[in-house]
């Protein structure tokens, strides 16, 4: 039999080598294609993700055509792994690929996609190795496989290739040889024998986006408590530390909306036990709703990694994997048994209690704290596709065990991939570069993902300012004091401007909230980097350098891209600052720009220096642009609490803007539950600017005594 | 038809699932043991390297039997995928797997062997990531696949591990969680349907890479100028350029014995023409003979890639692959033409002209600069195993257009695979880590590779001196200028000692050149790593560290190896020195060390503190070692001259080594065309130290006069 089954799989390869598949693109949406290659595997990452496409949002964005020069796309089966091409025009830009940490233009680069923890290269080990590239052409590619898919983004030259680059002769230094020859198409290897791809297109980089979130069901809407301030306390607190620590926020002033307990909270971890810890937590229910009377929620560490402490031990060995994760064993989460058995614990243990949310740790790897890829699992799919697929599959049963009680949950994970836009959490790891966390965030926003550039301690104080001052301009501002119980007020000498910014974060929350319900109702990421905004024209750079034995051998050009400013929403340009430097570069789009504190005129379309000084994140908005504040507060406002609402208008244009608002922490939004209100600003006759607040029904609406102001033309 | 193909994957899955292959090991020769798993594939490392065991010399090292507790190894096949396991028994010690810069023990890592330039990380990518590894418990595997493999290196822990390691509470501060619990594994993933492994054993480490090494063929023995100093001239030289270098090493009184010359001589590089430029090299016959009048040989740089200026660019096509290396055409070596082809260009343009080796740069990767893994070769072997096997291809076929003309070559290759033991190159790359080139040289020597710590240049005289020092105690004392025009003379601080180190190499080249035989025919490597040797009993140290968020946030333990010093050959144990350090440790075997310089007592089986100055390269000899040493001399002596022989013995011990002479150039020595000199230290009835040589039957013997040294006993 053995023989007989040896002799088939050559059959096999023999007959499917150099087998040319065809490319049938399939309009399945407006804007949308999907092609079949070959014969795609059962798991495949939005099937995993149970994507549901938000097909009203997508209608709406209109019709445009297939991209012609797409056509060229093909795809050959081969050594049973099938080789995508898709071609490239000149001068190209391509975004995403991953969540990587370096670099934002990835074009020239290889990738090898894999779920792990960043490690100081952006070669594809990533947190989110999500195989979607937006190209500035107007149009993404998304490889819907969880192998471990190999990326030439523009890097190989073919013998065939028609726009084969001319030999240049490194020996004469007048040829201008280059390290990089020129490439006319992004490659692809998938360790399968098929798979789905994607293409979908937008008359902008920004378009396309939105295609691929609201194909993955448009963007996670937080609860308003989610936008908050956020603080983990040190791992083995107690119940009683943990009060006093909230109680302090509260005496010194401090914002927080919800803390989290990490390892110590359960009785054993490491391998996990998931139950209470009953010396450090005697009675976690009171101790949750202790918290919960003060409007602050509570999110838990975990990783997935059952220990023989855990009640499910038993019941749920046999739907786990051959292998380990520090002797915990790791379930099978495809399988239903395995999934209820979570689900009945985790309610019973922590939602029913008044648990808010996970902090899901150690889904990524690292390699070494992961099943290795010999693991085998019940379900029979490969240690390979769990691995890409493990913290996506755990996001979306948490997302459902929290929809299950009409409660919305915003919680941190560590790993994602394709489809994960609709889920509630925001990645985060244990790199700590600040100016590679900003560009991660940059990235985040190609990807359909949330990232948050925590704060866990600082060597200067000058670093824990600028570090706790991007941290409030981010999907979501924490603090992560688990191992080294840092606090907002840690740094004496910068804890009054840390205090100002996260009230600041505060005032914003309308503004903040309006901006997920647009990555929710239209699929816009809330961050977005500059690549993803209109006007804004600047192009990836190369810089030719000397020739160096060691370092760069072939003399690489560098390239530079714009990574360290972003827009958060529509209209507030982000220009961080970091540790050691006084003044920086900022690039703005076209147009005029305004300073958010004072509303003067910072420029337009121009690359500017700043030297903003300590005590602010340099913050500019856009002319016309309209942003909402309400009164600083210390918690996300509650659903019976109703604010008076100032409206900011900036520059000189008329303007238009529609807040939106909800109850903020159900999902009767998907049932129509909120309401939707334009914010018009026009001139007069006079020419002076009037605001205007349109409410067509108040559904789930916490504003009155709306009251505008001109901060341009009135100051 | 194609639907029919996929239904029988299917089925093929389907019944492999889970499918245990039962490992049968068979002897194959005394002490080698080899297992048929599946199917394995057609190409496959040994086969690419054509290895030809030495079974006499294997049969001399005799029988032993298979170790019985590999016995419960196991291999199954899943996923299309082979899972081999193998057991590892505690306290247990692995080196080897890949050429790695930073650690010298591999238990508890995780390999991805990949042909690749070597990044800064111990990950598998690396310039011979060869899949074999050697057990302190006296026994060795090999993996010969030329697939990615993937190595746990007894880091997973099984559910069912019948070593499981009892579960420890990490909140619970006494119960000494750690990071990497136990494992009692290796697990290595082939990705493909079969393979074959092969199991060496050894009464000590050392005879386990003997087997190993005399099972691809045995070592290298190069040709004596090979041994010599080699200078690599700035890329641009002409042929006057170069011989003022050459003449300037002659004056100034720095030995060389053979010049590599970089792209330059080239026409057109990048991709290559592979003949002369007429400009830089108007008459190249005549510059070659100038240069061996004055015994000095040439090496030429080349990468395998073929521009349209070569004279085989059009021939070769049809047997290049799809993609391009710098618009160079990537022939496929394992078809008939491509070999006639480059045999023939490569004899007429360079060996007939006295060309004596090649430099073989950019077999392995940086990724970008290679074939992408979807490139396609017409003899249908995939991309994957393309780039594991082609530098070894290519050394192989040099070796064989040499082997033709019965002359020895000697040369340099960036990528090197299992089975090229017997290939006359050495590994050398960009990287330029000082003490992670020691760590390379120490790696080198349990996997059948040679490497060199090249100099290029450096940030100080201090800096400078001590490459050059560790460069003169290698496999190949390299200056590689190609870039920075550097000069053992350079740095005039440092200018005198360095002389003094380069021809300390030469007078040693007795040893030498009995050090490389012994790799030949007895399969013991030249350079040997500390755990190679015998009496040496330092095992890797663990050190627990505090906790820390971001750079150690499990607290994993930092490992310690001895990987700063090393032997060359029997006798000699090399500490040398890096910039910065004043004073160094040395860890001495078990038995009574001597300094080389002064015979005098430096310690027995300890620790120790040196402080040596900037003049020399500390240098132990073994009680009882026995150093042959010729005068100083500034090229390797050609085979008509007849030198003075110095045998120095230090020590007390009595003892006795083999000295090895033949004609040092061509192939006659495997015809039994050599000399083995015993050369023995006995106390006469006084007591005293006499000693003694015994030449059984001239052949090819160079020395006269030996003159004996007694270092310890008679200063």
């Amino acid at each position: 039999m053995k023989k007989l089954v040896f002799l088939l799989v050559v059959f096999f390869n023999t007959t499917v080598y150099a087998q040319k598949q065809e490319i049938n693109w399939q309009e399945i949406t407006p804007g949308i294609w999907e092609a079949v290659i070959g014969n795609p595997e059962e798991i495949d990452l939005l099937r995993i993700a149970e994507i549901q496409p938000r097909t009203d949002a997508l209608q709406k964005l209109g019709k445009l055509p297939f991209p012609d020069f797409l056509k060229t796309s093909s795809a050959d089966i081969n050594d049973n792994k099938t080789y995508l091409r898709f071609p490239l025009q000149k001068e190209e830009q391509l975004f995403g690929l991953g969540l990587n940490f370096k670099t934002v233009q990835q074009r020239g680069t290889i990738k090898n996609l894999h779920v792990d923890h960043y490690n100081g290269q952006d070669d594809g080990r990533t947190h989110a190795p999500i195989p979607f590239y937006v190209s500035d052409k107007g149009y993404g590619i998304l490889i819907n496989s969880a192998r471990y898919l190999t990326v030439y983004a523009g890097t190989s030259v073919r013998a065939d290739s028609k726009d084969f680059p001319s030999e240049r002769n490194r020996n004469d230094p007048k040829a201008g040889w280059e390290a990089q020859p020129y490439s006319d198409a992004v490659e692809i290897l998938v360790p399968a024998i098929g798979v789905k791809v994607y293409v979908f297109v937008g008359k902008t980089p920004l378009e396309v986006v939105q295609r691929y979130n609201l194909f993955n069901g448009g963007g996670t809407l937080p609860p308003k408590w989610g936008l908050g301030f956020t603080h983990r306390t040190p791992t083995l607190f107690t119940d009683k530390q943990v009060l006093k620590e909230v109680a302090a926020f509260e005496t010194k002033g401090y914002p927080l909306s919800f803390v989290g307990l990490e390892p110590g909270w359960q009785s054993t971890s490491y391998p996990n036990s998931f139950v209470w810890d009953k010396t450090r937590f005697p009675q976690p229910q009171q101790f949750l709703s202790e918290l919960r009377k003060k409007n602050i929620r509570v999110n838990l560490w975990i990783n997935p990694y059952t220990g023989s402490k855990s009640p499910v031990y038993d019941q749920i060995r046999p739907y786990t994997s051959s292998h380990t994760v520090w002797m915990g064993l790791v379930p099978d989460f495809t399988l239903k048994p395995a999934q209820e058995l979570y689900k009945k614990l985790f309610t019973s243990e922590h939602l029913k209690m008044g648990v808010s949310g996970y902090k899901v740790d150690e889904v990524d790897g690292y390699d070494n704290w992961l099943w290795p890829d010999v693991a085998t699992f019940p379900s029979g799919i490969p240690a390979e596709q769990m691995r890409q697929v493990y913290g996506l599959k755990f996001q979306k049963m948490v997302d459902s065990w929290f929809r299950g009680r009409n409660t919305r949950t915003y919680g941190l994970v560590r790993a994602s991939n394709a489809g994960a836009s609709n889920l509630p959490f925001v990645i985060y790891n244990d790199y700590y570069d600040h100016r590679d966390f900003i560009t991660a965030l940059c990235n985040s926003s190609f990807l359909g993902v949330l990232w948050t550039p925590e704060a866990r301690s600082s060597k200067t104080d000058e670093e824990w300012l600028r570090r706790m001052q991007t941290v409030c301009f981010s999907p979501m501002a924490m603090l992560n004091a688990w191992a080294d119980g840092t606090k907002p007020w840690t740094y004496p000498a910068v804890a009054e401007p840390i205090k100002q910014v996260m009230l600041l974060r505060m005032q914003l929350l309308p503004y903040l909230y309006t901006t997920f319900a647009q990555y929710h109702f239209e699929g816009k990421p809330p961050v977005r980097a500059m690549n993803l905004v209109e006007g804004f024209s600047f192009t990836t750079k190369s810089e030719t350098v000397g020739l160096n034995s060691t370092d760069n051998p072939y003399g690489l050009a560098l390239k530079q891209d714009i990574k360290d400013q972003y827009m958060l929403g529509d209209y507030l340009l982000v220009a961080p600052l970091f540790a050691g430097e006084k003044s920086r570069k900022v690039i703005l789009p076209a147009g005029k720009w305004y300073d958010f504190y004072t509303g003067k005129l910072a420029g337009a379309g121009e690359v500017f220096q700043i030297t903003p000084g300590m005590d602010k994140i340099p913050l500019f908005v856009k002319d016309g642009g309209i942003i909402p504040l309400i009164p600083p507060c210390l918690k996300s406002p509650a659903n019976e609490t109703i604010l008076p609402l100032t409206v900011r208008h900036y520059g000189e244009k008329e303007g238009s803007w529609n807040l939106y608002d909800d109850d903020g922490e159900t999902f009767n939004y998907e049932k129509g539950a909120y309401t939707w209100t334009r914010l018009e600003v026009k001139k007069d006759k006079n020419g002076l600017l009037k605001g205007n607040a349109l409410i067509a029904k108040k559904n789930n609406f916490h504003y009155k005594n709306i009251r505008w102001e001109f901060m341009t033309t009135s100051k």
